[in-house]
């Protein structure tokens, strides 16, 4: 009998078609919406640089060398003193453990709560990245459908009424894919019903710092205390190829995640901690991610505009305060596959609604990046689209 | 009822000794034999930091960019040529994933390979870092004694008979913690067993350019094709704290490597990466190795030399041919934790046996490091142990 040399949670990994998309969208004349970049126009290369020379320039090898499993301490300290700064949230440094982004703490966050067959609540559609990262550890999924201004409460409920959930997942501001925010009620009720029945939240917040519109809110941590698992990002405002995020959580769940870092691979790279650290010493990075900011909410607001004039009024989409996302639902008669076929070889791509879905669903439905193309790009693109989308509907 | 919130599995990791004595040696005055890091006066701090400043100089966003999965391609293709090179092993830079150092390398092996139960061959003692790694995915550790020469062979062939094992894991030169290496006919016979029962070989091969004596041997792979699985890091040859190191494997078990690799944290840093090979393109990697080799050859002879003058005659210890670890075994009637206890209170600290054993074992084992302390501080810290020793022999 022949079988698999590899374990049968490899069979329940889904593959990103999303990084699969990304592979033939190198040809620099395709238009992408595809994936979930930053604009790289606003790496802070220079600030990054002068960071480098400062820290190898003062270096006595220890920004070389092996370093500490929960990350370089002045780099947590700083991320405390931005949750007191920006949020008025009481946190110590050691409640932050930096990570290889914030994937890693996904994968971190799995390790240390899913045992094979754990149910897990999460979004619907939900965030792929931690789809991926939780499926390693075979958890049985309840995707819980998300309203426009949060998770169904009233099935979440259901859902841990009758299950032993270990976790609800949830990206709670600008969601990935669909760009909804959590309003100030929802969150007042989400947060009642995941302490009625005592399981964890997973707070997944990268996008937290890129709001253009609306208010910010209060992270979830505020009402659950140690029930909350803060996961944060630089990638999105510094940049991503540094690869660091980090987990914000009670020291009693700390020490199961520092131990399964552990494991996964030491510590999270010395030399980059120390040059992060460096630049946001002394560099204002409030301005920097007000410049973020600011393109990014023309670039969205071209994108709303691009849709409303060149999309028919079948196509519905979602109008996002903040993050990276633009959720579209086409008729019925109409997927989103068959769109992205026709699309590509027009040289437009975008991520079909299907793989955010671990039960079936979102075959009509497209997640649009705008974060990523220039302004011009995002016109053409989106009038490119419209122009398909009304012939396959004619 | 009040149960864990956290998975099974967060209870059969062991924490690492290792790590922990660390942390209380970051008193200056103590001479620590305890951990597993390279002398920072070899680290090509000038080398890094020009490279840095001349990838970011020529940077136009992507080196602080999402990456591809597999790793910077030049870099993959550096690691390809390099087993050319030194190996005379052909290997396609498709078969090489780029990890956050040998660790992270463990840890997908584990991911894909174990499932729950899964028979696991490894070295005993053996390495505590793929203990940590493989324990995540609760495998039945099997254990098989190291003679001097390598794996008892057919012990290990026992194992193979009445269990379906998975891999067996080795660390095949200068082993962490013995410092053992394989023999030519260890290797031809492990080879054979290996291909007879058809599984998998991880050669775990971390210190393979820090050969000081003796003839280097040719990877298991040359024999063994798709079903040895090489493990390669760049931390003890350029640097730790940049946390990158390699798998080498087949196209197949690559694809499954890939889909861990992204669940567990999309790529590693793109930053770094390309750093580490502008720092290789521009400087002589064999000159600078040969220097790390030159001073910790130094290092183990002096340390050879003060066990011989101040150990008592009862303690045997290995004497490696490369690497950065001596083996020591007290008689029956001195344990290694008595030994660490009173030598801690003399500011001189080891790792005793017992945490490279999964079945109990190595209470009269210590690992000495030799690569991190200077040659000073190596007699200082040996005539220190031996004096210990022999008071508590008395």
């Amino acid at each position: 009998m022949m079988t698999s040399p590899y374990a049968p949670r490899m069979g329940t990994i889904p593959k990103s078609f999303v990084r699969e998309i990304l592979k033939v969208t190198q040809d620099p004349n395709v238009i992408s919406f595809a994936g979930g970049l930053p604009n790289p126009r606003f790496f802070p290369v220079q600030g990054i640089a002068e960071a480098a020379a400062d820290v190898l320039t003062r270096a006595d090898g220890s920004a070389l060398q092996y370093g500490t499993t929960e990350g370089y301490a002045p780099l947590r300290e700083y991320v405390a003193q931005r949750y007191r700064k920006t949020d008025g949230l009481d946190v110590s440094p050691d409640e932050i453990l930096i990570t290889n982004g914030s994937q890693q703490a996904l994968d971190l966050v799995g390790k240390v709560f899913i045992d094979r067959q754990d149910a897990v609540a999460i979004e619907r559609p939900g965030y792929l990245g931690a789809i991926q990262a939780f499926s390693v550890y075979q958890p049985q999924f309840h995707p819980v459908p998300l309203l426009d201004d949060g998770v169904d409460i009233d099935r979440l409920a259901d859902v841990l009424k009758t299950q032993r959930v270990r976790f609800f997942h949830t990206v709670i501001n600008f969601q990935n894919p669909s760009g909804i925010s959590y309003s100030v009620e929802k969150r007042r009720a989400l947060a009642e019903i995941v302490k009625q029945h005592g399981t964890f939240l997973i707070e997944d917040d990268p996008y937290r710092e890129l709001r253009f519109e609306g208010t910010a809110r209060p992270s979830m941590r505020h009402e659950l205390g140690d029930k909350a698992v803060l996961l944060g990002s630089f990638s999105k405002i510094v940049a991503p190829g540094l690869r660091l995020g980090w987990v914000c959580a009670s020291r009693e769940t700390m020490a199961a995640l520092v131990v399964a870092k552990q494991a996964s691979d030491l510590h999270s790279n010395s030399f980059c901690q120390r040059m992060l650290h460096q630049f946001l010493l002394t560099h204002d990075i409030d301005e920097h991610i007000a410049l973020i900011r600011a393109a990014y909410k023309r670039q969205k607001d071209i994108m709303l505009a691009a849709l409303e004039a060149h999309f028919p009024p079948e196509v519905t989409f979602t109008r996002p305060e903040g993050g990276m996302f633009i959720w579209a639902t086409l008729p019925q008669r109409l997927t989103a596959i068959e769109l992205l076929e026709r699309a590509a070889q027009e040289k437009v791509v975008f991520v079909p609604g299907t793989p955010f879905f671990v039960d079936g669903g979102g075959t009509h439905n497209m997640r649009l990046n705008f974060s990523n193309a220039d302004e011009g790009r995002i016109e053409e693109g989106i009038a490119r689209l419209g122009r398909i989308i009304k012939e396959m509907l004619a």
